[in-house]
């Protein structure tokens, strides 16, 4: 028999009420003659209050017992499915990750899966088990404790299970319809897309689109898993939804996916810094030490044996960012005249795998927002993505600007 | 080293500073030089939240489904005291039934415990592990699934960890300071027992004393745990609370340890039964099944071939016991002329070991009663104990004449 993976989310699992709605959309599925494989997350505000009991007991603690009490939740909501299934008259049962099992790392609060155990499924799906019901985000180390695999790790769950059992696809039922162009909010011509590669879902993903966590995109990838993203609250047809696949499996596309963004930028510039072999090391090494998440970096052309620096980063690592390198530079490793930073930045990404086909992207984006008078600070690209630094004043009006210009409002 | 098991309930435990508390009075005994295994139940109030959840799926639910959802509170316990404990310097990590593990029946919901493994603990214990929070009321199936022990079940979690692992003495923690002679709100003369024997624990706590689950002073009895029973809101010392144990620990003691009563009884009577053999289980096979609890049971002298039926029920099981009494007429299997039901009745006992030597103590008991004026219902003995059915109003009045009867007030 034909398997599928459904994904459930906190929202969509909230109270009896919503975990009926979710068993209703379980049902039609298993009608359809599928086994189903249905990955849970907590009920929303769950993991937070575990969390915040985990926070009150002080700042330094144990991530092993950490993942003991906040894995709780999911195994809370996949009892309760299960029984609202078998309500249903559907043979289902809820599997908690030891007893999967789902073997992962020993890196609590953020392991990988290194393997699924299919055997106990296997069996029990031929003596007729219709519906799994996992409990995502949680595993077992190989020292026999409870891991989690960091927040919105469920997706991961679901997309390892889908890679593990073959599944047709893997459905991850959410909040919103599925992936946009950009952001409706920015723009009223935001145009749900059918299908997004994988590359394309990756690159929006890390941007801030937080429509799935990076790594199950990652996992989907690597293994081919066909991604559905599509609301929980909403009646579904076959076609509902967003489809993340392989780039073999769209057969027209735009230039051009989407365009995403990040609101909150800052840009730091180290102005005349000493020019020598290994002073990019001597500046970024302490920032990431420091815990600073640096993103775009640009260097101008040494002059006199000296250079400016610039970087972007989160604002509110400003000031950890500023403390790493005044202490660089007390110690001797770096040397600079001045040092600006500049708060009220955002980044702006133009993303699509016809880049890689298609010349002149990097030059139309570049010339629509000249035409909009907005200022370019600072330039990345990928070989799927282009990146730029703004005046965040203007965030919104390049979206719109960039959006029109790739014309994303048409298929 | 001595190794000793603590338990506390979930009022010991109803938010973090309880649970600091809790983790103090831990401590305590770690720098006495104890191991200790700490048995936790769910935070108060968390176990039913989920109760409430799993009664909202349906009336017919799976109890392995029940199992898996009800039992996570407990766990949420252990890994927070963990925590704290780690917090404080003590080396201590939380344990899940599967983990132990603590093999059970595939009876869910009401399991009996049948082995703890001792493997896991005896190795961390002699790693340096100073403290193993255990989460209580749980177990694991043969086939692997997470059984509950019932209600109260952290208790017998507790004693069977203390006979497991041979601990000096099993400490349950709980809202009252010890086991009294009688309930302290119908007299104030009521004191508290340093020591009870198992069999008077035994009877006191299946009377409705609410102290102790009566499983686990049973499994106490057997395995010859000390039990001690003691509040977790007051400064301790090792003569706090009330030790239950063998009779052979008690030096000296009072005929009669207790007074104990049950205030909502029923008294059933089928009056003019037609006597013949069998005829008793013809009328309690159909109330056992209707899942009616018969306690007393009462038989007149047949004459002329008919007799009187009295026994004693829950208050809330007449209407039950009605139905079930008058099925049996229909069917003919038996054959009554009137069925007389009293909703104003209570139970009222003494319990002693001290019985079994001196004579005497029932005539003692029906003479205190007949100086009050209360008449007596309905009388049953065993070794250790004689209850009568009064009339309800009289039962604080009988309880307050027994208790000076017997000179409880003075050890």
């Amino acid at each position: 028999m034909p398997r599928l993976v459904m994904k459930f989310g906190g929202t969509s699992v909230a109270n009896l009420d919503r975990i009926r709605r979710v068993a209703k959309r379980v049902g039609v599925e298993v009608a359809k003659g599928y086994e189903v494989i249905v990955v849970v997350s907590a009920m929303a505000g769950k993991t937070n209050e575990l969390v915040g009991w985990v926070d009150q007991t002080g700042p330094f603690y144990d991530a092993r017992e950490y993942d003991a009490v906040v894995s709780s939740g999911e195994n809370v909501t996949a009892g309760l499915l299960a029984l609202v299934l078998q309500e249903n008259g559907i043979d289902a049962r809820s599997w908690q990750g030891w007893q999967v099992p789902v073997r992962t790392s020993s890196a609590h609060s953020s392991a990988r899966i290194e393997e699924i155990g299919t055997e106990n499924f296997n069996a029990r799906f031929a003596g007729g088990m219709q519906v799994a019901v996992v409990a995502g985000f949680q595993g077992i180390s190989p020292e026999g404790r409870i891991t989690t695999l960091g927040r919105g790790g469920s997706d991961t769950t679901a997309v390892a299970f889908a890679a593990a059992f073959a599944a047709e696809r893997c459905d991850i039922y959410t909040d919103v319809d599925g992936v946009y162009t950009t952001d409706p909010r920015i723009t009223s011509k935001a145009r749900k897309l059918d299908r997004i590669a994988f590359e394309e879902m990756l690159e929006l993903a890390s941007l801030g689109a937080k429509v799935l966590q990076t790594r199950s995109v990652e996992l989907a990838m690597r293994y081919k898993v066909k991604l559905r993203v599509l609301s929980s609250f909403e009646e579904q047809s076959d076609e509902a939804g967003t489809l993340v696949c392989d780039e073999e499996d769209i057969m027209e596309s735009n230039v051009v996916a989407g365009v995403a963004f990040v609101r909150d930028e800052a840009k730091m510039t180290l102005v005349s810094v000493a020019d020598r072999p290994g002073v990019s090391a001597a500046i970024f090494g302490p920032l990431a030490e420091a815990g600073v998440n640096v993103d775009m970096i640009v260097q101008n052309i040494a002059e006199d044996g000296r250079t400016d620096m610039t970087f972007s980063l989160p604002v509110d690592q400003i000031a950890r960012a500023e403390k790493a390198v005044r202490q660089a530079m007390e110690t001797g490793s770096i040397e600079f005249h001045d040092l600006i930073a500049d708060k009220d930045v955002s980044k702006v990404s133009v993303v699509g795998i016809g880049m890689r086909s298609h010349a002149g992207v990097a030059a139309r984006m570049f010339e629509a927002l000249s035409a909009e008078g907005i200022n370019i600070k600072v330039i990345t690209t990928s070989e799927i993505k282009i990146s730029v630094l703004i005046d965040r004043k203007y965030m919104e009006l390049a979206v719109q600007a960039l959006h029109d210009e790739f014309g994303l409002e048409k298929a």
